[in-house]
């Protein structure tokens, strides 16, 4: 099969139209209308950089590359819109794998409302998928930025945290799997290969005021570190109220790690952290709550000056050597 | 250096606002107000599939990725807008490496208008380099897609073709360059290396009515092939109409090739194939003058049917055979 009937075909399973989509793939650009402002976000994934073909099926792999990318738009609080997709194919992917890709992303672009808009095809030495999104809002101050948080805010987490990083010490070193029963394993390598946008949290804590907001793909420390930086604060987050995924330190002691160490270095949860007035943490809760994704958690406060400080329970402080980025 | 400070330092370079930016690269997404109707288009560039290092410099490498993204703006006779790139970074490319990507592409990105508004930074086996443009227009009917040409049109074509192909066959094979002299040869290997969007000719040929449009990547038969199923015509091109590049018949004929067929089915010319109702083609020619940046030639006729059908001078067709598709 040639390029062009394989495009055909792939083509024939994407929708005919969005609600901003006046013309979709398959001419020189596809044509929107977008009606306000736009969030756009690109993000790739490489096989043998941030994923393996073997550890996931080739669905999931798809899913991964859209979701990844709309995890962005959930830190903007956008509403998910069209997706454009780069898929570089190496030449032993056939034609059910090039199926099994978009079914993957085409079940994430339908539960999220995303419409996949135009993409290109090429030939590539190992799988490689970039994938544009843009979300929508309708004028520019809706999105939240991670420059606003100020003095005083709070600082709040959706979900859980670490469960990533552990599902990847698991996926690395199967001995370790007796540390967790099984359906928690399973759970934590879902998280490392089959992460979630949250994009209704982000949208529900987008409406409850949320001052600075940003997606946990780098890890906490990291990300943290990225926000306070943007908006000229410091951060304060307390090590006690942080919620790590069921088994993350079970995994972590088998694998000779420190639980709080993996889950605030280890990156790719793709929870959101917030900063927020004090006096809108009920609203942001209930909205949470009506978004049915995630919970919601206070995790620290901004304060005025730089720099993220994690603080122990017995009053110490984590010092830095356990902030080393974990993932790729 | 890390990752971080790399993108710090890359992100210093781009400008801080475009006139539809409300926030630029270096938060979780971009945020534009796009006022109206959007194009957007993806195209990627592979090492070893699109281009070969050593043939060409990074700066030329980062400006065709741009360039081959931005003709499909063009084919749409949109305003250029934004772009977003992701740079797949092989380990031996270093910072300056980076730099002169991206100066490639700043370059062209201030030629044409456009602003680079975001992007990703990822580790890759091979340099890989995806690229999406948004390009603008009050409504989405101002756009000219593939699939309004209607008997009676003309088929009219920016430029000249079969540079790119010759260019190429220059590349692949040294001992041709006698063929032509030095100069002829370096133009011919710049339309392979270097070619340019024509984003003001193709808005020149919007605003004169044109009913569909195309951008030559695949080659002028295949391209026009697209067309003509878009449009559900045939089309009629007289092959002595075709403006050759200067060089291409003298590259040809060294290298045993006819130059008809090198034209017609070459890729990579990113020249503009448009059908026109035949009473706008005089003010398509005084805008595309106006615009001046390449001539217009009318090539041939619209008419009911389908397919394309090239005919030679004589009286005769080229044959289907003619038609392979000659390049990536």
């Amino acid at each position: 099969m040639g390029e062009f009937e394989l495009l055909a075909k792939l083509r024939e399973r994407l929708p005919e139209a969005g609600p901003r989509i006046a013309l979709g793939s398959g001419d020189d650009a596809a044509v929107t209308v977008p009606g306000g402002a736009t969030a756009t976000s690109v993000d790739a994934i490489v096989e043998g950089i941030h994923f393996r073909r073997g550890e996931a099926d080739l669905a999931t792999i798809g899913r991964k590359a859209l979701a990844t990318a709309l995890s962005d738009l959930a830190a903007m609080g956008a509403e998910a819109g069209e997706a454009y997709v780069v898929l570089g194919a190496p030449s032993d992917l056939d034609e059910d794998g090039f199926h099994a890709l978009l079914d993957g992303m085409l079940d994430l672009a339908r539960a999220t409302g995303t419409a996949i808009a135009g993409g290109d095809l090429t030939r590539a030495p190992v799988l490689t998928l970039a994938v544009t999104v843009v979300g929508h809002a309708p004028a520019p101050s809706d999105f939240v930025t991670r420059g606003g948080a100020a003095p005083g805010d709070l600082l709040v987490l959706t979900g859980v945290i670490g469960g990533a990083a552990a599902g990847r010490l698991l996926l690395d070193d199967p001995s370790l799997a007796p540390a967790v029963p099984e359906g928690a394993a399973a759970r934590l390598r879902a998280r490392q290969l089959d992460p979630s946008p949250r994009l209704r949290s982000g949208r529900a804590l987008a409406q409850a005021g949320a001052t600075a907001m940003i997606d946990l793909s780098d890890g906490l420390v990291g990300d943290a570190a990225h926000l306070a930086r943007a908006s000229g604060v410091g951060l304060e987050i307390e090590a006690g109220s942080l919620p790590l995924a069921k088994g993350v330190a079970e995994v972590a002691a088998a694998g000779g790690r420190d639980p709080l160490r993996l889950a605030v270095a280890g990156g790719e949860d793709y929870e959101l952290l917030a900063a927020l007035p004090a006096d809108a943490l009920g609203e942001a809760s209930l909205r949470i709550g009506e978004a049915a994704e995630t919970a919601l958690t206070p995790i620290g406060r901004v304060k005025a000056g730089a720099g993220v400080e994690i603080r122990l329970p017995g009053g110490g402080r984590l010092e830095a050597a356990g902030y080393d980025h974990f993932g790729p």
